[in-house]
């Protein structure tokens, strides 16, 4: 059956795909392409830069992300209103990356949905994705690492250098490496 | 009687403060367009880096600071003689920030003053500071973290990845998330 | 003994070396170079980026490297064929970093050779490096630290976060913070 798919719409399916596949590379060096662009730009030039982020991912609403900011294609990515991120974002967006509103990073966060098989040998040749989805009013504190497939609920707090490897309910501090919760508002 | 205070006084007494007030946003892209001609600079280029390095921050003496290096202000920020940086240091200084002689830096390095609330509601609006303090001697290892409040002592070591949430005593070794007293010398 | 050896010698040897050395500051400043014009490159132009790691690390084979890419000297370091590292690969090359083929690094990795004594007055002066191996088909999950001295055996997969303080086995998934084994394949 997935014969019949392309590459992209293995990849947008949550499907094993291959990365270096030419219309899948295509997107990714439009999306580098802008966030090289987005980088090089002054960190003030505000007009220019949010011009190139809404080119580049889809805005619900005002966002402020500083320098590096770096993401595999973009157009997975929704950010709601009021987003602000510090400094080194990375999102790996193979799938789709959905964030609500007021959501605050802190600096070097990685928000990545592409996993590998761990199977060795199949791991030469594909990869593939795990959508995730962030609530309304959630911190993620730096260095915080948010994991394929994770949900995380609304008004959470990731504490600073938490690795998030499963869904977080709503208004729950989580910390540490697993993430696990260590306070409910 | 904080209503007296401008929002910038409020931010560097540690009070709840609003981070887009135009006299802190005018001070924050002072830094910024600093950090940028910093990072863009050619990193060989000793005299004119530290140059830029001498108007960002207070320099008790030489110091070497590897790109890229972000900072919110720079002005309260201390770093004593011999400090060395390695690759991508973040240093959050919403307050003081103060850094002892001979202190090293691994990569990939945060040190953050910057808190925000837990409470969701509360968190759109304001967010505050807790100073930081690392003694003489100290050496950050790689990817750690350095929350806000913290004191460090002398002749620390912090091991590679540790999230370091609450103080420090001097000539020890800490490790882990969150960092705990493995060693003392 | 050690006295005959320059400061160089030392530090491929392992043995205590000085840093700011001028011999070995050339050398660093020649990877400085090499790695700022790489980070510099637009991140589509492969051919030129490609010349530019050639000459930067030992390649046995094709390589991509999404920026920014930081080593100390790059002419300690092999790469294997299909190497692939996401946004912000950091290797301290002080000795030997031998990577085998078919391994991937997620965002954010730090691989280092690199140490310093945990007496704060020895420290002061010289820095040490112990060579890391990493074997064939290995996955490197985002944010990890691979720590000096390290060996990574074949069909490893090292999750997000994880930070390698001793040897990993053949075919086993580590995890943590120190990083344990979780499962064998």
């Amino acid at each position: 059956m997935n014969e019949s798919l392309t590459e992209k719409q293995k990849m947008l399916s949550g499907l094993p795909y291959i990365g270096w596949d030419p219309e899948i590379l295509k997107d990714r060096k439009h999306a580098k392409d802008l966030c090289h662009r987005f980088n090089q730009c002054h960190p003030n030039h505000y007009k220019k830069r949010n011009n190139i982020l809404a080119e580049l991912v889809n805005l619900q609403g005002r966002a402020h992300i500083e320098p590096n900011f770096w993401v595999d294609y973009g157009y997975n990515i929704s950010l709601g209103a009021n987003f602000y991120a510090n400094h080194n974002l990375t999102i790996l967006d193979v799938c789709t990356v959905t964030i609500g509103q007021n959501v605050f990073c802190g600096p070097n966060v990685t928000i990545t949905g592409a996993t590998h098989p761990l199977d060795p040998v199949a791991r030469r040749e594909t990869e593939s994705g795990e959508p995730i989805t962030i609530g309304n009013d959630v911190w993620i504190g730096a260095g915080a690492i948010i994991l394929p497939g994770v949900t995380v609920g609304d008004g959470v707090t990731i504490g600073a250098g938490s690795i998030v490897t499963k869904d977080v309910p709503d208004r729950v501090v989580v910390v540490g490496n697993p993430a696990r919760v260590m306070k409910a508002l």
